[in-house]
């Protein structure tokens, strides 16, 4: 396998998994670059980047606040909305970086790369406990407001995947693995992870 | 891990990969025995229980064809449908054999046992493709069913599930990993599998 794309649930500890695998098996890992390189490659603002892998907002409210779109052109030569120009333009970053080894995470970078037979498609997730117990003490949230924090980032992550591609986000027919965190803890899940890449 | 149990998608290689885990961690598997032990336990017709497996049909047409219950009475001391005796006695044997460890294939056993801290709980599935080819090839099917046979038995399978427990076949919540066999074969995942279950 050549691409691993990792898709998580909030507080599921994916990132740091993603991290782990991508030193294991000695490939670069993406995350914040992708905010990055997307912005230089488009011309568009870091903070719609950053703002639409959060939420999806009617478009309307974005073409009020910022005036007009930004070059990007649908097939009917009308303009684009904020959030799919921001979709249009990450998208050609993963299929940029993916033209190389390495491990992606978040992004719809499943659906992107799904035609492809060497990407490795996996989920992440965990019991509630675990994820309530990462958010406080590892993402340093309130403890009052982290169980409305989680069910407000899965409705919004599971609503920008549904808003750009034709599935459903944490369904298994789009991963070949999906494993709870939670069972093994984060070091030993991306071992599992990179035995798997290792087995083909 | 002291007990595996394995739900799967029909045509995704589950069963033998089942038997492929048991066999490399030296642990009891339990399918068919399940059956027969059920028989035995409850005096339930061994076509009963096979035919409770496969599909849950409306009781009052067992009913009809059986004449009676078979003395299973629930809380209220109604005679129970045969699919809801076959059930109970069928948890009652999983139980029995989950005392020691094991691998169990189908029957809701991530579910009878969900808050068993010991269990690992399986969920195999594989791409059309894989499924439709190992149908025809290693079931012996008419290629002219498979895909028919493939439909009927998820739905099936899913129905049955969703009969006797609260929850969605398939749905990661139920399981620890969720696996895509085509991707790997049966005996790498096989290996996939009791690399987890060695994890903890």
């Amino acid at each position: 396998m050549k691409i691993i794309t990792i898709g998580r649930e909030y507080g599921s500890g994916g990132r740091t998994i993603g991290k782990l695998v991508a030193q294991k098996l000695g490939i670069p890992y993406y995350d914040r670059e992708l905010v990055d390189e997307t912005a230089k490659h488009s011309g568009l603002a870091v903070e719609a980047i950053e703002e639409n892998d959060q939420v999806v907002t009617r478009s309307f409210l974005y073409d009020l606040a910022i005036g007009t779109s930004y070059g990007y052109v649908n097939h009917a030569g009308a303009h684009m909305d904020l959030n799919t120009q921001v979709f249009l333009a990450q998208r050609d970053v993963i299929l940029k970086f993916a033209e190389s080894p390495c491990v992606i995470v978040g992004r719809c970078a499943d659906y992107i790369l799904r035609d492809r037979q060497d990407v490795l498609r996996i989920f992440i997730y965990a019991d509630k406990k675990s994820r309530l117990q990462r958010i406080v003490e590892e993402y340093g949230e309130d403890a009052s407001k982290a169980e409305k924090l989680l069910a407000q980032s899965d409705k919004r992550r599971a609503r920008h995947y549904e808003e750009f591609t034709d599935s459903i986000w944490g369904a298994r027919r789009n991963y070949d693995m999906l494993i709870n965190s939670g069972m093994l803890g984060i070091e030993k899940t991306a071992e599992l992870i990179c035995a798997f890449a290792k087995a083909e």
